[in-house]
């Protein structure tokens, strides 16, 4: 084994946004794989299926008809997970059993009218007013709410139920745990250093280039250096940006371009839909409006499971779950991998 | 919602060990699924596979001939993510990207010589041999890594590429994430409160009862009240227990009952083979031999992935990954479902 260039042995790399650290054995993706096998995403959905909930027209579960929606369309959850108006529960007793109140509203957002869509597979305008309707929610629900997660899981694999192209946002009235890391490092980080971490880890990354998977003027996308997921990548402005309401009128233009150059990329690695869990990460909002958060950089996280193929992904389990995080690829190794993809996508490309 | 008790309305946890919060939003599990199916694990495993390298006899990937073991037996991963003798990653040139030296084992451990038994379905003394094989190996590679780590991935959905009833082990030369934080927090518990976290949250489970599962003289399972999966459990000793190693004789048979008993609740919750990660945590080894370890209580966690049925999964996804884990029962409902069920296994049910 010491045939092979340094970092493609077994090393840890640090996680300075999380605090922690993950495993990097490179060569581990050459094991024979015996285990489940998933099933690629159907082919055949219909464009419109009045049975589908999401649809426009389409009734849903509590008995509301859906207008004729053009472009893109926000709704209640039927089934949310947060209420905007639960009761507190009972003062803890013991310091081992501690609960606290949590209100919030849970909304979801159609991307487009077609249920046989997805973002890769959009315009550029299409994908701009899906950008546009993630400011608008962000500003309308940060007004009262501390944190405004936006989130897409994309694929049966992530847990998604209805292929119909769509995201989901939950605001609640705490700041979840990875909210709470995040301001916690990066609040330290400014500290310390005198500029907001992601801010210098951007630069940083434009010039060393090896992490690199797609760039504009005011984009970039890397596999992080503490990348846990196999293609995982990281969005990032090149300007120091706080909030997604932040962004110009052009930078909303270049976000569309860099997301559906990355996104085509994903399609095209495995050829398949690819699927992932994706969200969007900027300062706190509600009270946090009136303080300093300057040591946050917005950005966005793209969590995808495939390591293999199209029916083999990587499992975050024994191991990953109760020692660390573990991967069998080196982020540079797939970051080069889809940095050599073409851009136009493989259900596009002329036979 | 209002005519619900309060602990069935949203609200959040506070995990002690792990610092970190849990969205408990009771009711959700009530919503309509039409999301990913799971496939049911085979029924039709050939007791003895000469294909199969777990099996007695059987050869593996390295050419080497597996001995036609009768009880347990201890072999290296032919594909392990940790080698003993790894070089050095060069010197971090930036504090955004830090790498440090990992080096260690990984063993693979089968339970017994039928590739179609489950601990579920061993006998007290097969299982009794598990636990002996266990505190050896701790021992053994605890003599020079400071962290051994044991798990079990049960079933294909936990990432488990072989049928045959086995276990990992992996040794490392660092302190992975999760034993450091469990570290850091139990430290902090003694040093306040003068008392072990466990131990002192053992005694307060055993007297409040509402989210027990199975106990006896020396152990008790409970179903956390900061539970993160839907069935997810913890099995802790009643006595201040460091390591693995240090149990006695009798309480490694009590083990082993109790081990079978939840194990048995597992399998007839949803009448079948249960899928899980479960793993061993102990005070740290190596170098921390010498040291004063008092904070920390033995203890596994068995982390469950099913929700509802056979088939139906609780997904770990968009926001759990970008903000905080959610459940959608709570963990007394869980622990009130465990506790009800026989503990006869539903394969040996007299018809
Ligand atoms: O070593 P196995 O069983 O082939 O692999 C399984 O467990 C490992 C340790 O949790 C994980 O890293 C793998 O993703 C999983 O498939
Ligand atoms: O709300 P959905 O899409 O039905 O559900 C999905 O996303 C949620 C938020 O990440 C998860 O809690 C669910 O486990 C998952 O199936």
């Amino acid at each position: 084994q010491y045939g092979r260039p340094k970092q493609e042995h077994q090393h840890v790399r640090y996680n300075p946004l999380r605090d922690d650290w993950v495993l990097v054995s490179a060569h581990r993706v050459k094991r024979p794989w015996q285990g489940q096998l998933e099933k690629p995403p159907p082919e055949d959905v219909p464009r419109w299926d009045p049975k589908n909930p999401l649809c426009p027209g389409a009734t849903r579960a509590n008995g509301e008809v859906n207008p004729k929606y053009e472009g893109t369309f926000v709704f209640p959850n039927d089934f949310p997970a947060l209420h905007p108006d639960a009761p507190e529960p009972d003062d803890s007793d013991h310091p081992l059993f501690r609960a606290a109140p949590a209100q919030g509203v849970c909304k979801v957002m159609c991307f487009h009218p077609w249920s046989d869509l997805t973002l890769p597979l959009m315009s550029l305008p299409e994908i701009r007013a899906v950008i546009d309707a993630w400011a608008e929610l962000a500003t309308e629900l940060g007004a009262s709410y501390p944190w405004v997660q936006i989130f897409e899981n994309k694929g049966a694999m992530m847990g998604c139920s209805n292929p119909h192209p769509h995201c989901q946002v939950w605001a609640s009235s705490f700041l979840p745990n990875e909210a709470r890391l995040e301001d916690r490092t990066q609040r330290q980080h400014l500290s310390e250093h005198g500029v907001p971490m992601l801010l210098e880890y951007a630069e940083q990354e434009a010039r060393r280039k090896e992490r690199l998977v797609v760039e504009n003027a005011d984009w970039l996308v890397v596999v992080p250096y503490w990348a846990t997921w196999p293609y995982q990548t990281l969005l990032l402005p090149r300007r120091h940006v706080c909030r997604l309401q932040d962004l110009s009128d052009s930078e909303k233009d270049s976000l569309a371009s860099i997301m559906q150059r990355l996104l085509i990329k994903y399609d095209n690695l495995f050829e398949v839909s690819f699927p992932y869990s994706m969200g969007w990460h900027g300062a706190p909002t509600g009270a946090f409006l009136e303080e300093d958060c300057r040591h946050w950089q917005l950005h966005a996280h793209y969590y995808p499971p495939l390591l293999r193929s199209a029916t083999v992904r990587k499992f975050m389990v024994g191991y990953e779950m109760l020692a660390q995080a573990q991967r069998d690829l080196t982020p540079e190794q797939a970051a080069e991998r889809l940095r050599s993809l073409p851009e136009v996508h493989y259900k596009k490309r002329a036979e």
